[in-house]
C-alpha cells in the first residue's frame, strides 16, 4: 500500500477563523484531473461565509475550505482522460467550480447550473480551492491560452458571471445598457457587454472610485447614484430608457429602480439579490412597458467562450487584470485577505491569493 | 355636395352615463374599410372607464364611445383596398382595435402594440366600437372563417390576449402551467395553452363556478385559492413547480405567489396588474431559480393565428362561445350591460352587446 | 459466485439472417435499470441494416442485435437509482435508445444527440432491443402514463423524431405546414404539428392509402405527388407558400421541391436524407425568400414531453396506435417481420414485435 | 404657381450608358425628408444592372437612376416630420434605401425587407441615388454621429448587409466563423463579427490582396482558396468545424463547401447567390450534423445599430473607411466609376462617387 501524500489546506474551522491543516492529496478518478492550485480569488460569497457562516439556505455546519475562483497546473490525469480532451500534465488551467448530476432534466437540457444536486466549491457541504491540490472532473478543466497566466485564469469565474448575464439578456451589437453597481460583477459585465458590441453603457455607483474605474474600462457615461438616476438615464436615452438594465449592486433601491430605467420591450437582468430577498416592486410599470425581468444563477457554458474572447483580445487582458487590486500569500495571509476584502470595499475590487 | 349620412352611437357623456347620439358615418380613406358593427363585447377595461373614468395615465376628459371587442360586416372599401387584401363588401369580419404610427422603431420591428402613438379603440382620447359603423385601416380587418359568426368574432380580442401571453411565455407541447385567476383572460389563456399542446394546466380562483368552468374547458386540475396553492402545486408537480405561471387575476396576492409556483428556469407571465401597481415581491426566490418574469401589453400579430386555430378546430368554437354568458341590445340595454358586468362578477364571464 | 442467468436474443449473425441465441442477462450498474422487453417496433433503419448491412459510415462488421423502438417492464434497479427518480420494479416504461458521453461540449449544452461518442441501440457496434432484457441508464428510462401500454410505449421513438422536427421548426399555433411523405415519420410529424396548434397541414405522397391515412389523422388537405405539388400548394396558400415544409420522404425530388413550397421567411425542415446524399438544389430561390433549411438528427429531450402530451390526450392514443399495422412474435417471427417491412411498403406503416 | 426647381441626375438611358439629365427636384410629402446627396457608393448590383440590365426577375425596361448606398444633408422636412423624430435641416444623414408597404403580414411582423411591394432604390422600376436630391420617408433617414462624414455614411448600406447576416447567424461572443470570400460583403461581415465578439474568424479568397486586407482588418487566419480549405479549417478547429460559415463569394464551389466546414449543430449563412442559382449540395452531410442553412435578403433594422456601433468605436471607422479604394466625381466620372468597378475587381473594394 502506497503512502498517502499530504498537502496544506486553509480550513475555516470555526466562523471567521482559518487553520492551515495537513490533509491527504486526493487521487483522480478515471475522468478527473489533479490540479496544483496557483491562484485563488476571493469572492463576495467567500467573505459572506467567513463573516456570517451562511448564505440563504446554505449553512456552514462544520470545517470548510473556502475559495472557488481558481487556476493552477495539471499534475496528474485520471486513467480515462484520453488525448481527445486536450489536457496534459503541465498545462496551465482554470477550473469551473461546479458540476451537476448529469442525469436530471436540467442537466440534460444544458442547464446544469440549476441542478438540484449541484456540487459547487466552497458552498456547504463542499470544500473549495484554498488547498494545494484539487481533483476535478475533466469537463470543468479549461486550458488557458498562451497569453494568460493562472493569475488571470482565476478571474474567469467572476468573468463568467458577467458572460452569463449578458447571454441571458441577449446583449448584442448597437444596443444600450445600464449597469447598476460597479463592483467586480458590474465591471466584468461592462467588459462583456463591450465585447458583444453593446455601444452605450451607463454605469451607476455610490463610490466615485468605482465610477472612475468604469470610465477607464469603457463606460459611455457614469452616474453617481446620489443623483436622480432615472432623470439622467432619461436624458442619455432621449426619454426611451435602456435596452437592458443590469442590477449587480444587490440593493433594494437599485432593484426597485430597474423598471424606471428600462425601455419599452426591454430586459431587466437581476444578478445581485436584494439583502432582504423581497422588495416593493412596481409591476405595473413593468407590464405597461411589456418589459421582462430575467435572472441568473451563477453561469453555464461560459468558460470556453470567455477564454476564446480573451485569447482574441476582444476582452482585453489588461482591463480584466486591473480588477485585481490586492494580493496575499496563501501560507500566511489568508486571514488578512478576508479581513481586507470585508473591510475595505472602497479600495478592494478583487483580492487574489497566491498559492 | 352629398348629404352626410348619420348613425347612432352610444356615447358616455359623463361618468357612468350613456347617451344615444346621432353622429356622421365616417368615410373610409384610401386604405380604410367601413364596417357595420354587429357585436361588441364588454371588456373589464370598458367597465373600469365606465366606473372610474380612467386607467392609469389614460383619463377620460370628454365624451367617449366605449367598446373594442368587435365584429361586423364590411359595407364599403377605401379606394386603395385592392383585390390582394382579400376583403370585400359583405364579408363578416372582426377588427383588431388598435394600430401604431408605423414609423417608430417599435412599429418597424413588429412591436406595434408598444408604439407611443398607438391609436386604440375606447382608450382616451379615441372612440370605440359602440356605434353603428366603424372605419378602420385594412390591416386591422380580418375576415372570419365560414364556421364563425360575428358574435364569435367579437371574442377574438380577449382571445388574442391569451394568444399573446402564451406566445411570450413560449408555451409549448408537453409543458405545465399554472393559471392564477379564471376570469375571461384566464379562461382564454387556458384555451390557448391547450391548443399549443401544454399538457398539464392547473387553474386557481376563489369562485367555485369559475373553477367548474375551467374544468369543463380542459384544466388538468383546479385549486380553490382559499387553499394553500403552493402546497397543492408542489404535490401536482412532484415538488418541481410549473414550467409557466400566468397571473391573470390582477391581485397582489396572486402576483406575490408566482415565484413560489414556478419551476427552476421557468417563466412567470404577468397579464393582470396588481391594483396598487406595486407589490412586495420575493426577488431572491426568483433569482435562486433563475426564473423570469415576462409581461404582456395587449397583443400583436395574434388575430390571424387565432382565426386559423379556430377554423381548424384547434381552439374549439363551442368552448370559446361558452364564455359569453350574457347578451344585451345596443339600442336599449347598454347601461344594463355595463351595470351587470360591473356588479355580477360571479356570473358574468363575458357580456355581449348585439347591434 | 452466483450463476449467470441467461436470456434469448435475436442476433443478426450474417446479413439478412437472424439466430435466436442464449446470452447472459446483463447486471445493472449503479445508475442503470434492467428492463424486460415487451414490445419492439421495427424502424426503417433496422430494415436497412438487415438488407444492406450499413447506413452511411455505420457498418455492421459482426453479429448485432437490431431494434431500438422499445418498451417493457422494470425488473431490477441499480444501487444508485434512488427514490427521487420515480422508477420502481414493475413499472411499465419505454427507453430512449441512446445516450452521449455527458462530458463534451455538445452533451453539456444539451445537444447530446450530436455527441461524437453517442451510444445508440442497433447502430453498429452497439446492440439493440431484440432481446429479452436490456440494461439502460436511468435517464433514458421513462415511466408510461396509466393510459399507455408497452405496445404504445414502443411508438415513442418514432414519435420523438416528429416531436424534435416540430420543435426545431418552431411549429406553433395557427401556422401552416407541408409534409412531404406520409410514411411513419410523416405521420407522426402530422400528429405533433396538430398537437402544437398548427392549423393548416398539407400532406403529399405517391401512395393513395397513405394519403387516406393522413386525412384520417387530421391533414387539412392531401395532394398526390403525381400532381403539380407546387401549383396545388400555391392554390391552398393564396400564392404565399407554407410557413414550414417538412421533407420526410427522403427522396431527391421532394428535397428539391422544398424551396418552391416555403413562404418568404419560412422554414424547411429536412428529416429524410436523399438517397445519394447530394441533390441539385435551388439556393437562389431559398435566398430570395430569406428562407431557412433546418435539419434534425434523431431527437433530444422529447420523450417526457411526448408522454405528457399523450397522457393529456393532446396527441390522441388511438391515432398514434393506428400506425401499428402489423404484429409479429419475437420467438418465431423476427425474420417474417423484417421481410414484410422490407417488401410491403404500401401496407406496412409500423410493424411491432411482441416479446 | 411656383416655378419647378431642377437638379442633375445621372440616368442610365440605355444599357451601359449614362446621360446627365435635368429633372425636377421632388417635393417632400408630409412624412418625407428631402436630402441633398453627398456620397453614393457603387454596389455590385449597380454594376450588374449597368452590364446586364437585370438581376433575376428584376429587369431594367426604361431609363433608370442607379446607386443606393448614399448619404447627404437634409435640406427640407415634410410637414409631418415633428420634433420627436430628431431630424433637422442641415443634418448629415444616410438613407436606408428601401421601404415596404407597411400593411402586409411581413411588414407588420418587422420583416419589411421581404415585403412583396418593397420600394427599393435602383431596383427596377425604382430610381436610385445618383441625382442631386432624393426625397425619402423619415423612417429611412438616419442622422450620422459626430465622428462620421457622409463619405462614411454611404458605407452604411453594405455594412448593414454584414450586420443582418451576423444577426441571423446569431453570431456571438467566443464563437468561431469561416467567411468564404473577402470582397466588400465578406469584409463588412468580418468587421461585424469582430464587433459582436466572435473570436476566431477564418477568411478564404482566391486573391492574395484581399486576404491581406482581411488580416489587416482582424481575421484570425486566412486561407487561399486554392488550397484544401476543408483540411485547413479542420486543422484550425481541431476537426470540429466552425460555429458559423458565411458564404459571401456567390460561387458554386464555395456554396458546396459549406457543409464540410460547419460544426455539428452549426449555422451556414448564405449571403451570396451561386451564379446559376442551383448547386449540387450535400444535404446528407448537413443533416448528419444537424446543421442549418440560413439566408439573408438585404437587411432590416440594421442602420441604427450599426451607427451606434461606429459611434462607440466598436466597429472601427478607419477600418470601415479603408474599404473605399476609389473615388469619382458625380458630374464627370460616373461612367469611369462603373467601368473601373466592373473591370478591376482585384483592386476595387468599394468605389465612391462624390456628388
Amino acid at each position: 500500500m502506497s503512502e498517502q501524500k499530504m498537502m496544506k489546506a486553509s480550513v475555516m474551522t470555526t466562523l471567521g477563523h482559518f487553520d492551515m491543516k495537513e490533509v491527504p492529496i486526493p487521487k483522480p478518478g478515471a475522468h478527473d484531473v489533479l490540479v496544483k492550485m496557483k491562484h485563488v480569488g476571493i469572492c463576495g460569497s467567500d467573505v459572506h461565509y467567513y463573516q456570517h457562516g451562511k448564505i440563504g439556505d446554505f449553512v456552514v455546519t462544520g470545517p470548510i475550505i473556502l475559495g472557488h475562483e481558481c487556476a493552477g497546473e495539471i499534475v496528474e490525469l485520471g486513467s480515462g482522460v484520453g488525448e481527445k480532451w486536450g489536457l496534459n500534465v503541465g498545462d496551465q488551467v482554470c477550473l469551473e467550480p461546479g458540476y451537476g448530476c448529469g442525469r436530471c432534466e436540467l442537466c440534460r437540457t444544458g442547464k446544469y447550473n440549476l441542478c438540484e444536486d449541484m456540487i459547487f466549491m466552497a458552498t456547504p457541504p463542499y470544500d473549495g480551492a484554498l488547498q494545494e491540490y484539487v481533483c476535478y472532473p475533466l469537463e470543468c478543466v479549461f486550458k488557458l491560452p498562451k497569453n494568460m497566466s493562472t493569475r488571470d485564469g482565476a478571474l474567469m469565474e467572476p468573468l463568467s458571471v458577467g458572460m452569463h448575464a449578458c447571454q441571458v439578456a441577449e446583449a448584442s451589437i448597437g444596443k444600450s445598457a445600464v449597469i447598476l453597481g460597479a463592483g467586480p460583477i458590474g465591471l466584468v459585465t461592462l467588459l462583456c457587454l463591450k465585447a458583444r458590441g453593446v455601444s452605450h453603457i451607463y454605469v451607476t455607483d455610490l463610490v466615485q472610485q468605482r465610477l472612475d474605474t468604469s470610465l477607464r474600462l469603457g463606460a459611455t457615461a457614469v452616474i453617481n447614484a446620489k443623483e436622480n438616476v432615472m432623470e439622467e438615464i432619461n436624458k442619455l436615452t432621449n426619454g426611451k430608457g435602456a435596452d437592458m438594465v443590469f442590477e449587480t449592486a444587490g440593493s433594494t433601491i437599485t432593484t426597485q429602480l430597474t423598471p424606471d430605467l428600462v425601455k419599452k420591450g426591454g430586459i431587466i437582468l437581476l444578478v445581485g439579490m436584494p439583502p432582504d430577498g423581497r422588495c416593493n416592486f412596481n409591476m405595473s410599470r413593468l407590464i405597461g412597458k411589456e418589459a421582462q425581468i430575467r435572472t441568473v444563477f451563477r453561469y453555464r457554458h461560459c468558460y470556453p467562450l470567455a477564454l476564446n474572447a480573451i485569447e482574441a483580445g476582444l476582452i482585453k487582458l489588461d482591463e480584466l487584470r486591473s480588477l485585481i487590486t490586492h494580493s496575499f500569500k496563501f501560507e500566511t495571509e489568508c486571514t488578512e485577505a478576508f479581513v481586507t476584502s470585508r473591510d475595505d470595499k472602497v479600495n478592494v475590487i478583487k483580492a487574489m491569493i497566491e498559492m
